[in-house]
């Protein structure tokens, strides 16, 4: 069986605050970038390839908390993590010492995410199959137990994981053809940034509706007159009957965020997306109390599984957004999904900047091979941006994700793009600081 | 007026893992380390001392963050900044790429925490006065604007905190003469380490008797047996009336808290610490419930003033615990101290580590002359280790804090002291890695 021998980190970031793709309230001007890690094994055609995204500044942080977790991994038989990866994930996450900077939380949770991603990559890899089809396809034991039931245990148990897992392999078969036949659904968040005039959010809807995209989602946040006209234009553009979502990054204080949300309901927005700080659990539910029916989704800077028991025990959220990238990939996304199961809430993962489309689709086919069995109310956000860096890319077709095929995670970026945006010795940055050094 | 320069960082270790003095359930071989920044000035006798306080590995990528974070302060003006505080606060909290790795938690929080403590330093010595003189003389409202009071706004307003605080300015006189006079109200957790023998509690407990303590915390989680035995040895020392509380440091499952909870009430604890994750605001107020009149405290790993709104909200907790490393400096602990205020919660800043009693001190005397003007319910931590390395050490007087004297934040630790425990080139980690290598 392959061993782990070794690592290398990359520092990849590409410079989308250029074109305002990406703009939103609370971050105007992210650089999308990727803490990336490939771990080697001793097996010369297999590596799993991993990473966590960021915005640009911290990218180093992240890589620099990787290269204190992922030696933990290096003399490790594959099979011998696969085994039980949920305890794995625990040695990483509980570092007697590193646990004090986090725990569970920050850069060294991000870091934790990007190294397990590189995990799942080469899981998936080893037994030839993409991630969605190989933990569809392993016994339900072997799947719950990569999940760390620390701190969860009121809300979820093995047990019950187990007994949720199994239940859904008996519609194996049919709920997989039906992926390969159709896709996944999504919407597409690559109209609307903060940054767009009017007439490019139009022609941006025009573009979508053609494509087959039935869920639109805009930023607001920052002015609410211009956010009446701006959802306006888009209501206009996609008709009555397509969905609408909305997105203020965190911006809003609790009374603040239900006053404008009523302000903008004349065009009919399906959710409102982070009003306010990630961690207020119980604004959310405040906030979800005075505007229904118009739903409150959060989840994508949502730090852990624990955080997310509580959004679903108080009932402070419609939709859940967990990112792959911030939970501990697969490991923690799962207990979520689990839990958001239990209680009956949709999960529509949080997708785009670089990368998180790849691993979301896994992801989310996973919560409909796995755990809720439904595809009737959620969907996978898409912002189609950077495919072009991935050896893999994401295919939409229709609106829809269609499945991956490739063994692995679908994170490899290709060894190009991984040596021109490398920061910032790669040929894009020195362009750039030759080009600030010459005006 | 003085203008910050530049800065220097230094990563400081201290070997406690090696004497288990600092042991715990979920933290047993902690060394005890110091991110450390100064900030220079142009006035050549002026410069600012802060630190965050970590056990080991991680605490260089918090000095990774904070060399990210104190660039911005560099060629500013420290009256363009106490001129309002809680802006320039919001201005290192809110980065515009960094925010994505928090935000506010985690890694990049703790940096935050640690160049904040080195402009209260400055701030102090530039007016000659230890910084919670300088809180307790300055107006209501410049004290007040130290505060950002983003997503905190539903709980405490900046007018109710100008209130809060000016309400206070007319007792101020007669409480520092008591301050000085008697010291602020504390309880030390140097007998109780989990790596400590029986023999070696007993010992403790009557030392510390002896020196006047009423109050000692020792640490529980391990093994239930023992941790009903070694209650039972301290309660014998200390007799009936002086408080014993005990801390679990977040090991446990929250039915499982209760349970062991109970079991240990015989020995009458006064308060159960960190039983649970503490991002569980509900399970903790599940505990709270169901152990009263045993209270529930926590804090020390509670990673922000909007948490901390929301076991205030949640009615989750009796005792307030924050950590002035953990929240970003005096701004958030003082943002914390007027909810608590508001919701009637005391506060008992977590101590101890490398120079944590040092700047709680200063926060805990803020708490009563600022804020809430009590000390009958409250104390601080005091774990009796590593104050030989700072200039200005706390002074202990029969189980009470001191107040400090000389300007600033008590925060400067000695430079032999840097140079001694500099990691890893430090003549202390040079003598072990050559005692190593010829083992």
């Amino acid at each position: 069986m392959p061993k782990i021998t070794d690592f290398s980190l990359h520092d990849l970031r590409f410079p989308t605050s250029k074109t305002m793709a990406g703009s939103d309230a609370m971050n105007p001007d992210g650089d999308y970038s990727a803490a990336y890690v490939e771990l080697h094994t001793d097996d010369p055609d297999l590596s799993g390839h991993g990473y966590t995204f960021t915005i640009g500044r911290g990218n180093d942080l992240c890589l620099a908390a990787m290269d204190k977790l992922a030696p933990k991994l290096v003399g490790v038989e594959l099979s011998e993590m696969t085994a039980n990866l949920g305890k794995w994930w625990r040695v990483l996450a509980g570092d007697t010492q590193m646990r004090w900077v986090g725990p569970e939380k920050g850069v060294t949770h991000l870091a934790l995410a990007g190294v397990m991603n590189a995990v799942w990559d080469m899981w998936g890899k080893s037994e030839g199959k993409p991630v969605w089809r190989l933990a569809a396809e392993m016994p339900a034991e072997q799947l719950a137990d990569t999940v760390d039931y620390r701190h969860i245990s009121d809300a979820i148990t093995r047990d019950e994981a187990v007994a949720i897992i199994a239940a859904n392999h008996q519609h194996r078969e049919a709920r997989i053809a039906e992926l390969i036949a159709r896709g996944y659904p999504a919407y597409t968040t690559s109209a609307g940034w903060l940054g767009y005039s009017d007439e490019k959010i139009r022609t941006l809807c025009r573009q979508a509706i053609a494509d087959g995209w039935n869920a639109i989602k805009i930023k607001v946040g920052r002015d609410l007159k211009d956010d009446i006209r701006r959802c306006r234009v888009v209501r206009e553009e996609i008709g009555p009957d397509r969905l609408m979502m909305i997105d203020a990054n965190q911006v809003w204080e609790i009374d603040q965020a239900i006053d404008w949300v009523k302000a903008l309901a004349g065009s009919n927005p399906y959710w409102i997306e982070e009003p306010v700080s990630p961690d207020d659990i119980l604004g959310h539910r405040r906030i979800k109390e005075a505007i229904a029916p118009i739903k409150v989704a959060t989840g994508e800077h949502c730090h852990n599984r624990i955080m997310f028991k509580q959004f679903l025990q108080a009932d402070a959220l419609d939709i859940v957004q967990f990112d792959n990238c911030r939970l501990g990939s697969v490991n923690e996304t799962l207990a979520v999904q689990l839990m958001a199961a239990k209680f009956g809430t949709p999960v529509c993962p949080h997708a785009g900047g670089v990368g998180l489309c790849e691993v979301g689709q896994h992801v989310a086919m996973m919560d409909y091979l796995c755990v809720s069995g439904r595809m009737d109310d959620r969907m996978l956000e898409h912002a189609g941006q950077l495919q072009e860096h991935f050896v893999n890319p994401i295919r939409i077709e229709g609106g829809r994700y269609m499945v991956p095929e490739q063994p692995g995670f679908s994170t490899e970026i290709k060894l190009q793009s991984r040596k021109d945006y490398s920061y910032p010795e790669g040929s894009y940055w020195r362009g750039e600081m030759d080009s600030r050094a010459q005006a």
